[in-house]
């Protein structure tokens, strides 16, 4: 199956990762959260190639994640900026900087990046929080179901399984 | 830079995503998490070839993200089931679904998955907590202070690239 399959799949992880999936996109937007906004800026944090860095950054303006401002007339130089799209991946970004720094430290080390609350001082962490009585939930304590559309995917999958 | 050479970043998105950062990686993990624990079970919903699903099971129980059960002696078969360590992706893996439900659901769609806090029932979502005060905190809430391994990271990418 490739991306574009993938994508077809009802599956929002999927189709989160088929826009932000891509490694060097991940690490793009690491940067723009570090405060990071400028091509040569990306370059040098990330020794990524400027062709590859191009690529990434306009698939990342047409999905509406960055926004291009211009910042200098001649040469041409612009700043990207995350949108409030791309800002909501906050989440995403701090869940994955979580894990690692829970489970990735080498011995010894120190997390990375500690992100604080602004005011308290607090250390801000992604937790799962249930949206009606605003608990932080245990893994062990969530209930999953699936809509009507997956769970078609998912017999039509069976069946074609079944058929081979 | 090449995923060895990410994984080597002062970056603890990059170190999450060198284990998990492959798409089959993900979606296997979406599939536990929907309750899948057979080999064809994954083969089935995914769609994928059995060696390609061989080598990503294998990484994830090197890495201790899931653990290997056998179910039935002969022909020897295997369940697959998330360790504590595997269970903790739970954050990442709603985070990415929540941002694919709020952006990118088909015009009419619903979300495929719903999480439901067991016994209240109401919806389980990723959010950003302040570990101190305990309240949801906003984006522009934060702010990210860097450890001196980081710090000097970027310092010598700099360097490194002014000597260009």
């Amino acid at each position: 199956m490739r991306w574009t399959e993938i994508d077809g799949l009802e599956c929002s992880v999927a189709r989160t990762l088929a826009v932000i999936g891509d490694r060097w996109t991940l690490l793009i937007l690491r940067e723009l959260l570090l405060g990071s906004r400028r091509f040569d800026r990306f370059q040098t944090y990330l020794r990524v190639s400027p062709p590859t860095l191009a690529d990434r950054l306009a698939k990342l303006e047409a999905a509406g994640i960055v926004d291009r401002h211009r910042y200098l007339e001649r040469p041409a130089r612009f700043e990207y900026r995350l949108t409030e799209k791309g800002a909501s991946l906050n989440t995403v970004m701090t869940a994955l900087a979580d894990w690692g720094d829970r489970w990735r430290l080498p011995p010894g080390g120190e997390a990375p990046v500690v992100r604080h609350h602004l005011g308290c001082g607090g250390r801000v962490e992604a937790r799962l929080v249930c949206a009606a009585c605003a608990r932080e939930i245990e893994p062990a304590r969530i209930e999953r179901s699936m809509s009507h559309a997956l769970v078609a995917e998912r017999a039509g999958l069976e069946l074609a399984r079944a058929a081979r």
